[in-house]
């Protein structure tokens, strides 16, 4: 599917398609379908950016807090959304030896306390040590610094999502 | 459940309690979680339509797309989110004759057409025939107006699953 098939969706299945690429926050690719047509994949991503950007403080939070913990509960209890769990899968968040788990699973909460927001990182960019790692240093940053690069994460997390659906077999048969 | 036990939330029990209070939106109580404590039941119901009226127009457009169509396809399909199965069977839109069902989806096509957004209509408040007559009507009006007149019946979904939520056992058991 390229740029110009993306175009000509009904803002319904343009939904049903990008409605995931920000996790749990379909409302900003339906309100992104108000500035199409898009000269390039880039124009959808930049679009979807900047209406983030546009939000407020709050806002930023609370697509922050639609984010799944890593290796969390919802991974558990098999509720993860199917991008997510694909994700987590690449990064080996459903393979934690139990001392890992016990680790991710207490730097999640210490991380949640301190900032109220889930920690947010792009899995198919990191391995897991590094993930692990990278929760424990930024456990320390100041919550406005965590803010901004949780949304960073999840600009990343969106492009990917996007040039996936755009490559699989799943958005063609629309 | 009353405001004093709603403000000792975790964002996540939060979420989880009113993650749909604006239809497929999590992000606005995500988002509105922020501004805890609130005074009473309708600080809460305030700080939410304060954050959606702060939205770009494109956002609100957004809110709008994430409604499922009257007696649609998700209704059909069996996909509707709880609450919106039960407001919409509330206003006899699971029962329509045929007759009714036709002209329903003829004028849906209609609005979306028309406006890039579906119909959207706090069904609790209306009966059968009070919505097909103002889901005629509301097609003849200019998208500006129908894009306010959305957000405003939203906002009175919205007023009404909260209240529905803050008596609900379900709420109470978490």
């Amino acid at each position: 599917m390229d740029i110009a098939a993306v175009n000509v969706l009904s803002y319904e299945d343009f939904v049903d398609v990008f409605g995931n690429v920000v996790e749990k926050c379909p409302l900003i690719p339906a309100a992104v379908w108000s500035c199409r047509p898009f000269v390039s994949v880039k124009a959808l991503e930049a679009a979807i950016n900047e209406f983030i950007d546009a939000l407020p403080e709050s806002g930023k939070e609370g697509i922050l807090r639609c984010h799944p913990d890593l290796a969390g509960r919802d991974l558990k209890s098999g509720t993860l959304t199917r991008e997510s769990l694909e994700e987590q899968a690449e990064a080996g968040m459903d393979a934690l030896s139990s001392l890992e788990a016990a680790r991710m699973a207490r730097l999640n909460e210490e991380y949640k306390k301190r900032f109220g927001f889930p920690f947010v990182i792009c899995a198919r960019m990191n391995e897991k040590a590094a993930i692990l790692q990278q929760l424990s240093e930024r456990c320390q940053n100041e919550r406005i610094v965590e803010r901004t690069r949780g949304i960073e994460e999840v600009k990343k997390i969106c492009r990917l999502r996007i040039h996936t659906l755009l490559l699989s077999d799943r958005t063609f048969k629309l």
